[in-house]
């Protein structure tokens, strides 16, 4: 007998087989024929399989009429076309074994539709629900789309440390990492933490990034790339802001600005491309649901060149623009997502990439450029999202490198082994980052970044 | 002009076509005629292409002759059919620009071989070197692999979380992760430390483990698949353990523990057969360098049909066996290293699938058999390493398994969302975990796990 998955059973193909489907009881309602519709689901796509369970069943009267929302089934009989409307197939069952049963009193999800809010309180449960269900299979795709990306042009995936004694990066307060007891930490005899204690012999942390790391082995094997959990300590309770995320990060060696930016092009577009191709079922809920423009925003990025833009250039145009904005734009400030999103969102109407923005405002590892004053920094942004890409072309030069470590504070000594990799063998090289995150809410539209991963981290959370 | 990669210049296809070529010089060697011989890596393969610098170079004289290993250039020039024996194909180069040079009297990696552990110092350098190329290319391809098997066989990647409160399963030590100040933590009235007031209001940790999670989503979306770092924070300085290590970790709803094996069975025999394909010549290093039995061994995996043995027979045979163990064999006790190697290696000969364990060894999780004295927990063991892969049956039990939690002085209360997963449309479900780096020094041979992943994670090293 064979096992066929939801989305298998709901295809013309199956008409005529005998098989077995597994899954959960989404709605069951009684015809007065005699018989009982019961829509099952096993994730494997948003749409239910219709069953049709007649009263000639064994258990019709003692179990099948007991069924609600949630109940856990094996359902065996023949596939046939559907006479309803809204599918191509059922099945016909002629045996139905309940795995599983979900008590209608207590059982959270129940047929009225709880606010996402609500939802998150179930983070066990609410993978059953729609909405949840289609975010995790895009956020799959996308997950797919990335490492084949990266694979077919020759990129190696590489795992960069998730503890780490490096700190340089400035991207953002770090969490400790430790097993002393806080209650009773070993002292030094000046009275401080003795850290030489720890387990690692030092102060240790979670990585906010894999850059510099990737950059070594770029520097090593030409492209890689990096697909991890990066963590934030920032006490934002905003819509925006994960404490744990992932981030995919490639690498590569004897790549430019322009080969950079001709990259996350490509990437944006394979993984735009095929959430469309093979998402369209999941999409078309959240267009109807959620947002009603995310399907065209995914088709403009699909067919769009993306426009490049200077930095320089997009501050003269904001300040001509006539807009009010609520953070004032001058040459040498960093850009307010408000500024970001008037130049993808009003003025091109479309991608948009920012590239050579001020040294003043970028960090140490970033090319300086010859004008002295910029630097080969690119931020992708995206309407509807803002930054969803940035990146930039490394300094590989060992003077340049060191001096403006620091200038910007830091000892070269302390990065050692980041400078070796410029003192030995330097090469051109260029990277990005994209976030996960962010990017599931690029394609989905939902609104808070906590319903987009499986488990969100954020201040005063880490249930489950 | 075609940039081309190493890889893509040594093939046939490429003569007669004019091209840029760029990456690392590993050796250079003068000859009397007036050119010089440059072996180029970039890191795409394990070999390198061989260069001829002519006298007519423009920088010849002052940079050519100069070039030492570790230098990076870019040729150009054409891809010619290779006169010598060893390649196909060379590049005849009527251009080469210097990238970066590679002090002689500082770089680390000279002609000299060094070993593993002297490479440790120089992780951010040692991918250079061709050892950890092949090790990395190949720890790559598993990556991939274990990404394509899954996503083929419709399993969604879930990431479940790396900081956890959960500490249940008590597969070992654990990281706190912290933004208390351990020098100034707050206290309660008590003088405990005050929890309540660190980042998740709450004491949190690293993951041991996604499985209880990846439960919750496989019990709503069928098939799911984890990958990524799991932490253990023991103090164990040997060369199989970690700190900071990959995992992949499957889970099916409907698949029983035949369903299981079956699973591990074809997913160990992808991997393995992927890597003998895509990695020959790689394997072939560690075959002549690291160890001689290597290739044998991952055929012997394509080619076997995986023995399956209750663990009941293996403690018998073990006890028949004639055989002088350290550790004695009884029934209802664990088997050790000893005892894995001698089933796997001496008795079968190939891999092995032991499953059934004693209850009282065995997690709570793990489903309790009919006999009610052992549980469907599964190790699959293979020659050379031992256990590879640990799985189960779960539980699908509500009054089971909270009997079997307080056996083992669990509270249910304290896993309410998991013994959820139970109390509404519980179904049979399954899974199993494999090690990355484990993987990797099964398919490479090495023998230190610290020289299977980019930044090794121990006691008191952290470093990069």
């Amino acid at each position: 007998m064979e096992k066929l998955s939801v989305k298998a059973a709901r295809q013309e193909s199956a008409i005529g087989q005998t098989v077995t489907v597994e899954g959960w009881v989404r709605t069951r309602r009684d015809s007065k024929a005699g018989f009982s519709f019961i829509e099952l689901n096993d994730g494997s796509c948003l749409g239910n399989l219709q069953v049709l369970a007649p009263q000639e069943l064994a258990n019709y009267e003692s179990e099948v009429k007991r069924l609600t929302a949630g109940c856990c089934v094996r359902c065996r009989g023949e596939v046939v076309a559907s006479q309803g409307g809204g599918q191509a197939t059922e099945l016909k069952a002629d045996e139905l074994h309940v795995y599983g049963w979900a008590e209608p009193e207590t059982y959270p999800l129940q047929k009225k539709r709880h606010s996402f809010e609500k939802l998150r309180e179930w983070g066990h449960l609410r993978p059953r629900t729609n909405a949840m269900g289609a975010v995790m299979r895009v956020r799959n795709r996308l997950c797919r789309s990335i490492h084949e990306f990266f694979q077919e042009d020759g990129f190696l995936n590489v795992q960069t440390p998730i503890i780490t004694t490096s700190d340089c990066e400035g991207a953002g307060e770090m969490f400790r990492v430790t097993t002393l007891d806080p209650a009773n930490a070993p002292r030094t005899e000046a009275g401080g933490v003795d850290w030489a204690r720890d387990f690692f012999g030092r102060e240790a942390h979670l990585t906010v990034s894999g850059q510099l790391e990737g950059e070594a082995y770029a520097c090593a094997l030409g492209r890689i790339y990096t697909f991890g959990p990066t963590f934030r300590a920032e006490n934002s309770n905003t819509s925006r802001h994960l404490a744990e995320f992932w981030m995919v990060e490639p690498e590569a060696a004897f790549f430019d600005l322009d080969d950079n930016m001709d990259l996350a092009e490509r990437f944006l577009k394979r993984l735009v491309g095929d959430v469309l191709r093979d998402c369209d079922e999941d999409l078309a809920l959240f267009n109807q649901h959620i947002d009603k423009t995310v399907i065209a925003r995914l088709e403009k990025i699909a067919e769009s060149a993306f426009v490049r833009m200077p930095y320089t250039d997009a501050v003269a145009l904001l300040e001509q623009s006539g807009e009010k904005f609520e953070f004032p734009v001058s040459w040498g400030a960093d850009l307010q997502a408000e500024h970001e999103r008037y130049i993808t969102e009003k003025h091109v109407g479309g991608p948009v990439v920012l590239y050579d923005y001020p040294r003043s405002i970028k960090p140490f590892y970033m090319r300086v450029n010859d004008d002295d004053k910029t630097v080969r920094a690119m931020d992708v942004l995206v309407p509807g999202v803002g930054e969803i890409i940035g990146g930039s072309q490394r300094e590989e030069r060992l003077d340049v490198l060191t001096a403006r470590m620091q200038e910007q504070g830091i000892e070269p000594d302390d990065y050692q082994w980041y400078v070796d990799l410029r003192r030995y063998g330097t090469a051109p090289h260029s990277g990005f980052g994209l976030g996960l995150e962010r990017m599931v809410q690029f394609t989905t539209g939902m609104a808070n970044i906590r319903d987009v991963i499986p488990f969100p981290r954020t201040p005063g959370h880490a249930g489950f």
